[in-house]
């Protein structure tokens, strides 16, 4: 077998992977993990249920393979989004949107990883909390560069992952809102969270907002 | 039967459904929805599985009848501890110091309310999203209180709803951190999402802490 067989086997199996999490994606943010059947999966994906079993495993293995992959997307995303030499409330904005855009043109992989699992529960709720600690730690990251930036106190300082576990939950919490409210626009959803985590409501309740234009 | 048979015969079964419910909280809180036994529950109870069956009904209804009388418990606290005549900060300081003294002494109605339920979601997403919505509705009547009583403008006054689900998750995300990290003590907890919420990040940055005391 030359060089250029082996490439050719070799790529079919990346792009059917992707091939058939994109649908499992969908399969599954339409009707949930316990509905969704493997026969569904395999007719949108236009891939035989043999090969999803040889490639990616198991129902519960694929699910768990689609929170993994949506998951990393999405930190990236958000890592990709900010820019750590900007000042420290432009990163958290750029943060921000960047996570209400990824919700917003992935609604079915935030489906998946959000509400899916929370509904679905089971074997799932290892990946999300690591997916969670993933995020939490990210956040952390940023808001340990504004402190140490800005000279916030210690006892602010020891803090910060609390208060990441906190905006993540809020993200989460208002992401989901906003699966129920989907005329209001991805900035101002975004610009909300941002003024509770930047001003908080003592600022809002005085009429002072928070826009990135004014700074 | 004379009316003190009877009312001696209703008693029983309000103390009995009382000891059902502490039992089924404490054992699905250990062990979880799926590894619970019914036989556990009935032993701890002190309680027949026949009579436990009659009174609350399956194993499924059982784990709901939980989650509603702990939630209800749980926003009862919260809407208890908060005074309408208090200055804005200190309403919502009182709610959050409600909140977070709940989940330290109820940490097993905690675990039950909202980790069990995430792992083991199935039927009972419809329980938990009903007890998100009354939390979310409870912190929106506070928030809208704060912003018509200082008025707040039109723009942040309609997203007061969607502040108010951000701000839900941000509490149940901290508390689940805080399961994490018992050491930590309720009023410096209560006091990092305060300062999130009501000074937000900017003004934690320059040094300005909200505390009761100042206020």
């Amino acid at each position: 077998m030359s060089v250029e067989d082996k490439r050719v086997k070799r790529l079919p199996r990346e792009v059917r992977e992707k091939q058939i999490l994109d649908a499992a994606v969908r399969v599954f943010s339409e009707h949930g993990y316990h509905e969704a059947s493997m026969d569904e999966v395999s007719e949108v994906a236009g891939v035989s249920k043999p090969m999803i079993y040889a490639y990616l495993g198991s129902k519960e293995d694929l699910f768990a393979a689609c929170i993994r992959r949506e998951a990393g997307l999405l930190m990236e995303a958000i890592a990709g989004g900010v820019d750590p030499d900007l000042a420290p409330d432009m990163q958290l904005w750029m943060g921000l949107r960047s996570f209400f855009e990824f919700v917003a043109s992935n609604k079915q992989s935030w489906r998946v990883l959000h509400r899916q699992v929370i509904s679905q529960g089971g074997p799932f709720s290892e990946e999300v909390l690591a997916m969670r600690t993933r995020a939490i730690n990210l956040v952390d990251a940023l808001l340990s560069r504004v402190a140490t930036k800005k000279g916030m106190d210690d006892h602010a300082q020891k803090s910060t992952e609390a208060m990441s576990a906190a905006l993540v939950g809020a993200g989460e919490s208002l992401a989901d809102w906003w699966l129920d409210h989907p005329a209001v626009p991805t900035r101002t959803v975004a610009s909300w969270l941002m003024n509770l985590a930047w001003m908080g409501f003592g600022d809002m309740v005085e009429g002072n907002v928070w826009t990135p234009s004014a700074h």
